[in-house]
């Protein structure tokens, strides 16, 4: 298996991964790279046998391509079946942890499909390490190398070229901030799955256990704030915001609220927010808190400024719960659960290309299905069409 | 049921639609637009009814909104299902077919879609008819009108505001020649579902029945060869290449065959086909054909001609069948029958929005399942992350 000889490749190759790593290090920090980016190139031998692990994770894992989704025979006789398929070339331009280039590869590997990867420009060698190593690996299990490419041109240029790879690419991709999804939307030519912002809610609602409704909340924004999945804005209903806010002072004092009228006619010391504030992700120890009237009300916010990635409902009225998960239009809606949940590994997929945030192909976590197509495969005794 | 009182109201509007047809044919005549734009443009009062029993057909296909794609417990206990969810807002773009404008608002109408419609300025009449009867059922069915709108001003410069729309639809789907797709890789922002050509292929194996060989290609490329799902290109095994070009050019004795060098050392009368024929999408009386050493060599020729759409062998040979099946890479593969059945309604999907020769989402025709999106419901008992 491919991907199992890939890891022992991974590890076998850790002092050279680490020095390049090491290189890179140094010439970000030459460079004044900010110290969560810096965080996030780092690798060490912890990271690198967890990336080697993710592999034998994903190696595990059922193989998707094959799975008939329907099958069925007309009433000419022909049978109609269709069966899950690779996508081809995937394509994935991402910024610079480094242990992006491993998890990907290995999903479109495991998925049949090759991976053209394109990591930002500080993380370079370190990539370069690291793909050299896989490609020793699914050599020596009878791939071609190509099946794990990497562009070593990370100009601006270059980026734009690759999102133009129309006929060479069969998807595309992109991890990244603002800038890059602009400069996507105005040029690629190649179908994209879009890797959006989390503007993530949680809406604690009148018959919520308000213990339950705290610990979802500081997890929720606190666990790990700089990530996709953390929650930025917070709907409290009327009835239990003042609870909810004498609770969460306290529980999160680190969190800098930024609120709006009525909640601040409940803690006069809040910063007043913005409607820019209400859009923002901030990635930070922040977020902001609205007071609203009722469920109705909360779904018209988080409808308003949602990006459609992960919205929790924290309630003990189940009617509320259904009406909640039925209508908010979000990749992931959640009851009585942190929104950090929503993450390919958590819900069962083994690791994750991305998250989608847009509607088609696939929405939320992606893992192996989402690195698939679906043909139709049609048998017939000669039939023709009359 | 909202679409059964949109077929009765299409019933009722008989009159009006026709009339606006007229007027609508009158000017294409007047600007002299071709024969078979006006045979697609023309309504009867047999099309009108089957425009009203497709919208019933429609109405009686499952409910695919709420389906349960999968369902399950992880081991913290969270409950995690993908829920099949409507897109939201559909906009497709289309040409003269005034009855594509019936058969997409009631795909979209039946998935709890908006439809979102810009067909051609020389239908504008016969749309703005069927549009408006259309809207008066859903809106007697309590369904807001809004739920099918049509562009109404049909220039060039509101297409590309169309294909701009995004924030607002959530797809698009175009229905048109290579200038639309173009216009759509250039200027769409809102994610797209392409309808490309069809460069069809039958491949006749060295192992065909010969007379059902015979029966499939003349059906796939004489029963209707102005559609997509029409053979272009023939590729002869060797082995049966004589006898197959003796049988075809007296069974259909109408069309114009292109012929490689191979066999017009069969056929020398037959016309030179250059590389450009091989990649063209005739939807005409015309087709190539090409001898090949062998499946390998007709899985090439079709990998590097082929539009991804339809390829169909004809073989006995089990093992032939099923290499082919697996290896060419298009929306739908087919063994001895005629590609011809790669259609909506032939496959079982009652209607079709288009036929889609991307990879992304869907492949192939386009039902009311591809007018849906997978959203994550995740139920929990105030579970948080560690």
């Amino acid at each position: 298996m491919a991907l199992r000889v890939a890891a022992a490749h991974l590890r076998e190759a850790k002092a050279a991964i680490l020095a390049a790593n090491a290189h890179d290090l140094a010439d970000a920090e030459a460079a004044g790279l900010g110290r969560t980016a810096t965080d996030r190139l780092r690798l060490d031998e912890s990271r690198i046998e967890s990336m080697a692990s993710g592999l034998e994770t994903v190696a595990d894992l059922p193989d998707p391509i094959g799975i008939v989704v329907a099958d069925d025979v007309r009433p000419n006789g022909l049978r109609v079946r269709r069966v899950r398929s690779p996508l081809g070339v995937v394509g994935v331009i991402y910024e610079n942890r480094p242990n992006v280039t491993s998890d990907v590869a290995g999903l479109c590997i495991r998925s049949a499909n090759a991976a053209y990867l394109r990591g930002s420009s500080s993380a370079l060698r370190s990539n370069q390490a690291i793909v050299a190593a896989l490609r020793g690996g699914i050599v020596e299990a009878g791939l071609p190398a190509d099946a794990i490419s990497l562009v070593e041109d990370t100009s601006h240029a270059t980026a734009v070229e690759f999102m133009r790879l129309r006929g060479i690419m069969d998807v595309l991709v992109p991890r990244g901030g603002p800038s890059l999804i602009t400069s996507m939307l105005e040029h690629a030519t190649v179908p994209v799955i879009l890797d959006g912002d989390g503007n993530c809610h949680v809406y604690v609602d009148a018959a919520a256990d308000l213990d339950m409704a705290c610990a979802i909340v500081v997890n929720a924004k606190t666990q790990r704030p700089g990530v996709c999945n953390a929650m930025e804005s917070l709907v409290l209903h009327e009835a239990i915001a003042a609870a909810m806010l004498d609770r969460l002072v306290t529980a999160m004092p680190e969190v800098r609220l930024l609120a709006d009228g009525r909640a601040r006619a409940l803690h006069p010391e809040l910063e007043r927010a913005s409607d820019e504030d209400f859009g923002t992700e901030f990635l930070d120890l922040i977020a902001t808190v609205s007071v609203v009237d009722d469920l109705t009300a909360a779904i018209e916010h988080i409808e308003r400024f949602g990006s459609g990635h992960s919205e929790a409902i924290v309630t003990a009225d189940p009617d509320a719960a259904r009406r909640f998960l039925a209508e908010v239009d979000a990749a992931a809606v959640l009851h009585n659960a942190s929104t950090r949940f929503v993450d390919g590994a958590e819900l069962g997929l083994g690791a994750e290309v991305g998250i989608s945030t847009q509607k088609l192909h696939a929405r939320g976590p992606m893992g192996l299905e989402a690195l698939t197509s679906v043909r139709w495969i049609i048998q017939g005794e000669g039939q023709t069409r009359s």
